[in-house]
């Protein structure tokens, strides 16, 4: 299967390199970037050097993209510039896997409000698949498009949404705490991002109304058969990589932890990226990072009747490129875990 | 005023000896560590080798520690190991400001119930002050015992008591998520502290009934003159020092972000550690830590009717040691900043 | 293959746990820890709950280790403590890879000289094969020992060896500069190794005589056919994992850093994880750590003649376990990068 | 004394504010910057919203400088642009303490050498007096000039000097090898200075001519009374602030490191700011990083008869504002500790 990565140059490209270079069923034909054109792949991460050794960054035109022998091409761009690839893509008959937020809605409307501008392709919006791979049917016969989860969605989406189809959570009363590493804020050079601002640093951000909401909600809202509205905390934190989500929620009439465990563990058998923690170890980034798996794990709060749901993952592997190989297996008929730590 | 430090090699004595060594109207007459006995503070802690040049740690038998020419005791000790020192101290006529558990509960029972054992004391701690300078009135003639706060229930408990007391957040639905440094879990060497197991790491412990829980409910119930049962969600993050906290509430009635601020504004005016942060600014640990300053803000979630409450403090310093000083500074009848950064 | 790792809850052997699980051509048996005898090895190593499901740890007694139905042993474990592991199997007829210092000598004076203590098998250390795959020649049939380099000497002899070895640098004046990430330090508990001892940390240790030089200059001598004594200046640095080292060499003779580059090329030709960087990039560790790469490059000071000879790797990989599963893989006739990243 | 600070919002700059504000001595009339112009110093920079809160950033015309009532004006600014506002201010009579390195070199050739351009002012480069004021005697009346010294050449010049002075040390073979904190690096955001790009990372930059190594020459030479060459490797480690220097020196004749410290001991007899550490204490940044101080120490390495000399300072104080303000209290003929951590 040859692919593309279009914008392979930031942090979740870096990622999508690294994968489907050693990928045992596809062909990384082509690697993109406005800043880098004509730059060997080694020059400019230098970590890729030994494992991408031939590979050049290009800049094609919309036209030579199209022309390229590729099938997927995978998007590790901005929002609203990942659209405006892929649309042509779409209608040229290329498959997409889109990493950022462009197709992950399927309400307009909500797009505009969280994103600040109209969406440029409601059509495509409305064909695209959700690609949480364990959540969702993937399958290229359900749409060319595929819209990869954002890393905070994936952190809550896995440990909540088997809870709210089993009926075993209420769907108000829903806050998710958040802990990011500072590659969650993209490569582009900011005063905000330099070493010395992050070190030593801790606090919230993009506080009450983060873009990721919008995606949380709606997908909850659907396993849920109803509008929920939550709250989402994120804060940034001194660490490379890694997203730690702590949500709280209250149980559905009668519930345990092993309820809740058990519930995971029937809906993830046989998925090779969710685990289920035992009950005395709390889910952490360090034990995650460099693997595509997230760590789940619920702790009942007997004196106030709520439970605690924590997660862990790698925001630049399950969180982002992992996530979005792993569909591409599924869609291909490959072992979802085909190239994948 | 003389003074003796307690168990001065740990993270909150080392800042007591810093603090003390250097305030204008104290004379840090003894330091002491069984483990260090007999060592030059620089040759210990060499960070301190230029401030603290003429101390040496003790280990002075309890009989030679009530003959020092000392008023003040600072315990910079385990729960547990702080009171087997307060009491003989105490009743020899001493006074104490206690940096550990000990004595922060009016409840003995509660504090078997957090601590595990039996309160060796119930009537020092009957009589003990709880000292968090901005809400409770310190005086040695109230008590020759000062309980100094611990570093989460600070960060949580100057943002909600003026709220509580003015009546304009609710007592049910509290929830209180925090992010520590890891000076936070002490100087003893284990494994789960290590440098390489805490970088590029972050994660929950001691759900769900961390030891700080039973102080911060016992101080927030007697503000809302009502028993207050919350949830608390401590996480450690890579860093030398500081908490960050964010803390959900529901209002009481109409209520506004600037009522909020008013409030705090309000009830902490001219003190000189308590800054309420603007609208746009979200408090961080990285711009709080060196100082004995804490940092508030507040945001209305207008979606859901919550109201984010974010503090940022130094662990160390106005969660322990500063704070310690600080009392120091109001019984003594200083301006409550004297010698503090 | 059917192998065993005594020792395997330490940063190497869990380094090693990693990789041969992994292998395809390794069957990992046993793993053995006297502190976690017992304990699955995702319960002490959550990082790797999901790769070695199965395993172990077990605490097996000499004799039951020598029943085991391993061919060879990775000795994972403190000098001194591993002699006394390889010495009876070795007499047992098993292969041994010794990732500690035990074995990696030639002179058993010089190993008490370093060591402090006289060596265990003066035999066994005449019999072993230094395990640098790059410059020595390992097979089963020289020996059944192969004593894998330390972390410091193998980043110092990959790029210094064939310099030697080509005359082109001289024998006087060689000065290796180091920084490690803390993990070089192992994993058990102390003060010094406490993530706020190191956390925004620098500086040297173990001057002038690290145990380290004892090595790198054994085997420098050998390669240069005449003693070599030299400068060994190791540092820590608040970083996980790896090495970089900034050497000072003088040309002999003419010299010029096409030179050096194009002796390395010759050297090193074929051999899949030493990189010669080009001419404005500089070896850091950032680019290695995750691989079994070492990059190596070359800076003329024209100012002075010296040349700044650097290296990094990931000193847990190249620098410890990878480099020893490279060794197993060359003696076991496989492609010397089966397994490794 | 009235000072300005010209470019404040670096972070050097920031140092000078903090300092500057809490000096008993001055008066900090004025802070500029051209990026936050009007901007209140604690929105900027949130860590010295309550040290500074009545300042605000201006952006005067050159005019408007010279016209403030300030004597002093302190130039935390690039190279090239601290000249630019240096030569108006001293021609108007004012004093400057520039601490970029336009005014540090005695020969104009070189500055052109290493800086690439032309010396603005070789006639104000004459009558600039460097500002280390250990080694320096620093007056008004030599010159209203002072160039404060760069941060790796204080870490350089104070323990060789006073070697090279009493003929101790050869002027041949120095080799200084540096490991610098992140904020070295200044505060323009870049791709290289990202948090994820320096996190976990150590390695060399700026071989074989880093320009401080024109300045640690120059001043070497003056002392050694003969042309000095050496050589200087700086490298980036994952922290904020520190540095630490491993200097290698040859003796000249006998020597002991008693006599070493012996000679510094004299050397700094009465200078708070110069700590000579015990034989068995190595320099780190972690023990100095918050003080003027920094720490040296020697170590002999008998094999091979050189010296390894080290010492540790905080960039940002020793190395830069801390030093800066020691020299104005000494030109003001205060006690050079005044208002100095």
């Amino acid at each position: 299967m040859k692919t593309c990565i279009i914008g392979a140059s930031g942090y979740s490209g870096q990622v999508l390199v690294e994968l489907l270079t050693q990928h045992p069923e596809v062909d990384l034909h082509a690697i993109t970037s406005r800043q880098y054109e004509g730059k060997p792949v080694g020059e400019i991460i230098p970590k890729l050097s030994h494992i991408a050794r031939n590979l050049t960054f290009s800049n094609p035109s919309m036209e030579e993209l199209i022309e390229l022998p590729c099938e997927v091409y995978f998007l590790a761009l901005p929002h609203g510039a990942a659209a405006t690839f892929a649309i042509p893509l779409l209608n040229a008959g290329k498959k997409v896997i889109d990493l950022s937020a462009d197709f992950r809605l399927t309400c307009p409307q909500r797009y505009e409000e969280f994103y600040g501008s109209a969406h440029p392709s409601p059509e495509w919006l409305a064909r695209a698949q959700y690609g949480l791979p364990e959540t969702h049917s993937l399958s290229w016969e359900t749409s060319p498009i595929i819209a990869s989860p954002g890393c905070y969605p994936t952190s809550i989406l896995i440990p909540l949404t088997p809870l709210l189809e089993a009926g075993l959570i209420q769907k108000e009363g829903v806050i998710a705490n958040s802990i990011s590493g500072v590659s969650g804020a993209g490569k582009t050079p900011s005063e905000r991002l330099l070493f010395c601002e992050r070190n030593e640093s801790a606090g919230p951000y993009g506080l009450p109304k983060h873009r990721h909401l919008s995606e949380i909600e709606e997908q909850l809202s659907q396993f849920a058969k109803e509008d929920m509205v939550i709250s989402f905390l994120p804060h940034l934190a001194p660490m490379n990589r890694g997203i730690c989500s702590t949500i709280i929620v209250y149980p559905q009439g009668e519930l345990s932890a092993n309820a809740v465990r058990a519930c995971w563990e029937k809906y993830y058998a046989g998925r090779p990226f969710v685990q289920v923690l035992h009950e005395d170890t709390q889910p952490d980034v360090a034990n995650v990072v460099g693997t595509n798996r997230i760590d789940i794990n619920v702790t009942p709060d007997a004196r106030t009747g709520r439970y605690f749901i924590c997660s862990a993952e790698d925001n630049l592997l399950k969180g982002a490129g992992g996530q979005a190989v792993q569909s591409l297996n599924i869609c291909m008929g490959l072992c979802e875990s085909t190239g994948l730590p």
